[in-house]
Formats: C-alpha cells, sequence, structure tokens
C-alpha cells in the first residue's frame, strides 16, 4: 500500500520531471502568478493569519516576541513578502548555465550544465511569511518543495497554500504538486523515510529540531544545528579592533548562530589588555566564563566572572555568555578550533599578516575571518539576496546558502553515433582530444 | 575509552590541520618523495605481492581474472603505477582557487576559496596499485586518507602503506598519518560511526559493498550502488547510429556500471527497423528480455529472447542480458527513466533536435547523451586525468568525479575591525557595497 508520505513525495518527484524542463519565462512568470494570487487574497489571509494570532496569544507557551513574529498585518510586512516574491523573480536564472566545455572528439562535445536538485523538504518555524520567500526560491531555481511550518502559524500557512496551489494549477506551467504544503509532525516522520523520491531536507529551526532529523533519515540534510563560533585575539593586535569585534561579535544578536561563544586569547598579551578585552565584555553585561589562568589576569570579583566547566569550550549559549581561555600561539588556537568549533565562522584579530594567512588557510569552517564580527556570516551581508539557511556542512554547499546552494549539475555528452569500442581502452585505436572550449561562450 | 578506530580518525583529523596549510610544493615534493621510495623498494614490494598471488591461486573461490589483477609484477603494471603518481603531481594545484570575490563595504572582502574536504575512507577492492593512485589524490587535494584495500591484496598493501609512511615521516612536510591503512573489516564499520572526524566515504566495489556502506553511516557516502543506464531510440532515428550505439553500449564491459540495461523503443518506428535493432543485439549474443508488445513484433523464436519479468526494469544485469520494451513518445521515455533508473547515465538515439533537448533536460541523471554510447561515463574519457569513481548522488560531485570532486570550499572575510551593529539589519545606518570583484584576478 502506499503510504500518505509516499503519495506526496512521489507527486513532488514526477512534478519535478516537469519543472525541470521549464523555461526560465515559465517559472519567473509563475512567480509573477503567485505574487498576484497572494496580492489578490490579502483579506483571506490576514483574516487566517488572525485566527494564529488570537490562538497564539490564547496560549501562556508562546512569548510576546513569537505573537509579534506571527503577526502578518503588521507595518509593511505582507507588501515586503510580496516584493520578495519579485526580487527573486528577476534574480539571474540559475539553470542551465555551463561551466565546462570539452571537445572530446570530431562531433562530441561535453558539457556541465548546472541543474536543480530536486525534490526539497523544507521545515520551518513560525513566521508564516517564510512559505512565500521559501516557494520563491524552489520555482526560481527549478526544484520541487514539500514544506511543513509550525503549528503556530497553521491557519495562515494553510490558506496561503491553497491559494498557491490554485495558481499554479489554473495560471502556469508548473505543475502544482510542485510546491504542497504539509500539516503534521507525524507526516515528517514519515517523509523522512522517502529517500527515494526527497533529495535533499532543509530544516530551519532550533538546534533539537534539525539534531532530532539528522539523525532519522538518509536523505541528505543542509544546515546545521549548532553554531559554535570562536575568535582568537593574536599577539600583535589592535585593541579598540580586537574590543569592537569581540563586543558586537557576542552582543548583536546572541541568539543568532553566528554569535561568538569562544573568546581564545594569546598568552602573551599585556595583561593590562587582557583586562581591557575582558572589561569591555562585561561593560556590555556578558557573563565571561573563565580558566584559572584567565581569572588570576581579571584579578577582580565580578558577577560576571565564572569558573569554566567541562563542556564551556563545546557549548553554544545562545545568550550573554562567553567562554573565554588562553592559548600559546596562532597553531594553537588553530588547533582548538579545529577540535571544538561547529565549523561555521571563526575570527581572529591580528595585524600580524602571517598569521592571518596560517588562520585563514588552516581552520576548517564555513567562514574564516580576519579582523571582522563572526555576525557578518548571512547571506544577505554576503550579497546572497536570499538565504535558504547557513550550512555546516563540508559537503555540497557551506556558509550562507543562495539559489545556487539549490543547483547540482549534469553532464551533458553530444555525439553523432559515436562509441567506445573505437578507442583507447575501449578496444579500438582513436584517441581523445580533450580540447577545453570556453564554456562562457558556449550556446545550448 | 578510545576505540582504535577513534584514534585512526582524530590522528586522520589532526594531520588533516597540518595537509590543509601546505603549499602546492610542499604537496607536490612529497608526491615525487612517495615516487621515489616505492621505486626503491620495488623488490621488497612485488615479493609481498607474489604471496598475495600464491594465496589467491592456492584459493578456489578466486577467480583467474582476479588473480591476474592482483599482479602487479605484470608487463608495466609498476612502472605505470609509479608514473600515475607524477601525472597527479604535475595536475594544476585544486587548493586556493577564489571563485568568488566581493567587496562588501571599504576594507571589507570577501572571497570564497576552495579548499580539501578533511579526512577520506576509502574503500576498495582488489588491484593494489589503487592505492599509490588514491595517495597521490588525496595528498595533491589537501585530504587525509584512510584506504582499505581487499583482503586479496593485503600482503602488498602492508608494505606498500609502510614504504609511504616511512617517506612522509621522514621525507616530507605531510604528516605521515595523513595516510592510513587500515587491514581488517571490523575497522571500516568502527569508522563509519566517526561522523565527527570522517567527512566522506568513498566506496569502490561491488554494489553490496556500497549499499552496506551506504546503510550504517551518517557520513555522505560518495559513488554509487547500481548503475542502470537506458537507451531510448527516438522516432526520427538513424538505424545505423542505433544499432552501433546500443551495441557498444551492452557489449563494450558488460560489468561496468555504464553498461546499457534497458532498452526504450518508439512505437512509431516500423516494424523492419525495430526487428533490425534488435537483430543487431542477437547477433552480439545478447539475451533480450522483452515485453509481449516487442515479442510480437519480433516474430521469431531464438535462445536469445526471453520474457520481461516483474523487475526486468529496476535490473541490473552486469551481463549479455538487456531489458526491452515500446514507449510512446520522447516524454514517456523520461518518465520511464526518471522512475527507473539509477540516474548514471542514459542516452538518446535520435535525429530530431527538439526531442534530444527534451531529453537532455528531462532526464535526472548524472549523465545525459545525445547518440552517444553510455560507455563513455568515465573520469578518463571525459579527460579528467584520474577518477576517484563515479557518484550517482546529486548533492556535491555528481557523474565521473575527478580531483575537483575532492574539494570544498570556505568563505574569507577580511575586515579591519568591521562590526555588523554599524550596518542596516544589524542595528545601524551603513550600506552593503556589494561589489563583484574579478575573481581570476585575485591574489591571495
Amino acid at each position: 500500500m502506499t503510504s500518505a508520505a509516499e503519495t506526496i513525495a512521489k507527486d513532488a518527484n514526477s512534478s519535478f520531471t516537469v519543472l525541470k524542463t521549464l523555461s526560465n519565462e515559465q517559472r519567473s512568470q509563475a512567480l509573477q502568478a503567485i505574487h498576484d494570487g497572494l496580492k489578490e487574497n490579502k483579506e483571506r489571509i490576514l483574516a487566517a493569519n488572525k485566527l494564529d494570532m488570537e490562538h497564539a496569544q490564547s496560549n501562556a507557551n508562546f512569548s510576546a516576541s513569537l505573537v509579534k513574529r506571527l503577526d502578518l498585518s503588521n507595518s509593511g510586512k505582507f507588501d515586503s513578502m510580496l516584493s520578495g516574491i519579485l526580487d527573486v523573480k528577476d534574480l539571474e536564472d540559475p539553470v542551465g548555465k555551463v561551466n565546462l566545455a570539452r571537445k572530446i572528439d570530431e562531433g562530441l562535445n561535453l558539457y556541465r550544465v548546472t541543474v536543480p536538485i530536486g525534490v526539497l523538504l523544507i521545515i520551518f518555524e513560525a513566521r508564516p511569511e517564510v512559505i512565500a520567500n521559501i516557494t520563491a526560491l524552489a520555482i526560481k531555481s527549478g526544484n520541487s518543495a514539500i514544506l511543513k511550518g509550525g503549528k503556530e502559524s497553521y491557519q495562515t500557512f494553510k490558506v496561503m497554500s491553497e491559494v498557491v496551489n490554485e495558481i499554479l494549477a489554473t495560471k502556469t506551467d508548473v505543475p502544482s504538486h510542485a510546491i504542497q504544503l504539509i500539516e503534521s509532525r507525524k507526516e515528517v516522520g514519515d517523509l523522512l523515510s522517502q529517500d527515494k523520491y526527497i533529495d535533499l531536507v532543509i530544516p530551519r529551526g532550533s538546534n533539537a529540531l534539525v539534531r532530532n532529523i539528522k539523525d532519522n533519515t538518509k536523505i541528505p540534510v543542509l544546515g546545521h544545528a549548532d553554531g559554535i563560533c570562536s575568535i582568537y585575539v593574536d599577539k600583535e593586535f589592535d585593541l579598540k579592533k580586537a574590543t569592537r569585534i569581540v563586543v558586537d561579535s557576542k552582543t548583536n544578536y546572541p541568539a543568532g548562530c553566528n554569535a561568538v561563544e569562544q573568546l581564545l586569547i594569546n598568552k602573551d598579551i599585556s595583561k593590562e589588555n587582557i583586562q581591557a578585552i575582558i572589561q569591555s565584555l562585561i561593560d556590555a553585561k556578558v557573563t565571561l566564563h573563565v580558566t584559572p589562568e584567565v581569572k588570576e589576569i581579571i584579578a577582580q570579583e565580578s558577577e560576571f566572572i565564572k569558573d569554566t566547566v567541562e563542556d564551556s569550550f563545546d557549548k553554544e549559549y545562545l545568550s550573554f555568555d562567553i567562554s573565554v581561555a588562553l592559548v600559546d600561539s596562532v597553531e594553537a588556537a588553530i588547533q582548538h578550533i579545529n577540535i571544538h568549533s561547529s565549523k561555521h565562522t571563526d575570527s581572529i584579530i591580528t595585524e600580524n599578516k602571517a598569521n592571518a594567512e596560517k588562520f585563514l588557510k588552516g581552520v576548517d569552517s564555513g567562514g574564516v575571518y580576519w579582523n571582522a564580527s563572526t555576525r557578518f556570516a548571512d547571506g544577505f551581508r554576503y550579497g546572497f539576496g536570499t538565504e535558504v539557511g547557513i550550512s555546516t556542512n563540508k559537503i555540497h554547499a557551506r556558509g550562507p546558502v543562495g539559489l545556487e546552494g539549490l543547483m547540482s549539475y549534469q553532464y551533458q555528452l553530444r555525439g553523432n553515433g559515436h562509441i567506445v569500442g573505437e578507442y583507447v581502452g575501449g578496444g579500438g585505436k582513436k584517441v581523445f582530444v580533450h580540447e577545453d572550449l570556453d564554456a562562457t561562450k558556449v550556446e545550448l
């Protein structure tokens, strides 16, 4: 018997076979139609959103900030959601880019061409405008998407997905099953076993959510569980840059995955300078978890100074807390980071170019920074326009992931009856030409 | 307690932290030293190889072809293994290529730079010369590698790895634990759980081996279990090209993963032409597993004609067998292939350009071919120099995988004290510049 999850996954997959062949014009037209449809149904969507808000307000477990994030009627939020769809529509077509072209022999040419990945399962929490953003990204990149939103915004999602599916079915060439919304957590569990039909899972939410998904599927997962970022302050450093960067990295948005959690300080820095760095954090109301060595240097009692515990350097605080240790050298800092960090983003503060280069080359993380705040690790700040998440994977996409991270490639071979049996290695005598062509000039 | 597998994986990982920072000169010098060391120890290695051969010859389970593959003393095999190391040494450095450069703001630049992935676990069977090839690829690309060879060539592997490790330790800047050989199957099982330290598993061997590994690890696996390739013969086609390509794809090397297993024929092709295609396969001693429709057209009894069974179109024969069905159109062929093929390599035979383009765009496989044999799916034929395997993954590397498939990337951000709090979106008013720089002209 076919399960509900299998039907959803299969439908997404067969829609992909059609979606994959559509032109950029067809995909962009669909985004315009979705934009127009959501605009026309604004009142219906906001009415549903009101139901979600009422439900959230009556629930003692929901914080005021969550309720605020749910609210689509907030000043300009609906309109900026709509204009976001048009922004994605106007991005350069990521499909069909030729990035390798090679003449294999007379009349036999090889091309490596970008193509969509296939079927994406995207799981996210709370904010209802994300559905529009992700729908736009999926269609623009030619991928089918199965979306699971948070239960807090269930009513809003339901109406928006009805609108999207109706628009796709009646006004576009994109098959309506290319975008499917699922409602229950149970279905997510079942979908995670559909590795025959689903190519990539993108979870956006808490560590617990991401880790749970990674533990329960064979499908590749794009994203990050932890964001354990470090800053290393090198011996030859500028104090003003150091305090600015450390304080910004910690306090600009401590709940962000790109906030710093570990501070490593070179042991040869003067007592006064170490004290000044520490003081800048105390002034910003950050609690420091320090090793005995660091405590000795601080030489003051403060409610903001605590001792490190066993896992202090493997911890993602997501709060006004930071762990602090001394290290012997840039090499020791690199070793420490490669063992303890979550390979997200790590920064060195130094005026010594050789040490900076050593750090940038040695640290094994998605982002390696020199004299800059770890908070820059973000698709918007990198200029990617929009972002599907930040990846700590080392395979496929890494760091902030934009449209490009939703692409794969295929090798196209165009011949004229060519067979292997005539070539060296296949039993014949013909020799391969293997002449690189200018991929930027290829028109397929 | 630290297990043996954990120690191996940890050592590989900390060696990677050093290897990652070495220059192309240092990595290439290590390959030269390994080449020289293996050359000096030729007699010792061939003596060990003789032990493996004797063991294989005395074992009734080992076929003559396996014994032949084991034999390193075969004409020129040892020398070509050595020259293969120098070929890899002379490849362009894959590390540190800048493929994105962007000015984020004054004094704040973002670069996307290629880096090695990390620690590779490579599992392969039989042929002992593979150890030299994979060692060379790993070191050239800056990756640590843990190698497990087949037990048939245990003695050869053991001596070769002793030589390699001694050379690395005494004559190169590459840490000796960057290349480790493991001996037992038990260790493989334990290593598959070391996802904290190992980044990628590359199995080269039987379907059963690959599938077993995929089922037992959370580490990404690069490779393919099945190679179920299809050829679709379209309505407007050239009979000579069709018979050449179908016969070559099936018979050039039927045990290869790129051999064709399924033949789809457009139903509007004349009886005579369908019979001619069928006859070319019968002449080549291929057994055809045909649907009732096809059987009716063939209209002859032959020991080479059999009925299809339930899984005929999901089967990898790896022998002189092929399944044959009629389909209504190029669209139907695409649907059939996207459901039944293993996303390895599929080919269309047609003189109709529009249908060819439809096929190339619609089929969701690593290789999509027009009027060419599926047997071209191979790193050597693509001109990659050398190959670590063929991937049917859609994430990361796809199709034949060369040195490039062993690379990841990092984002480097180079600033001068820049903090997020001063920019729009982070609480400040500064606006990002986001100006693309010419990545080909960047020298880091």
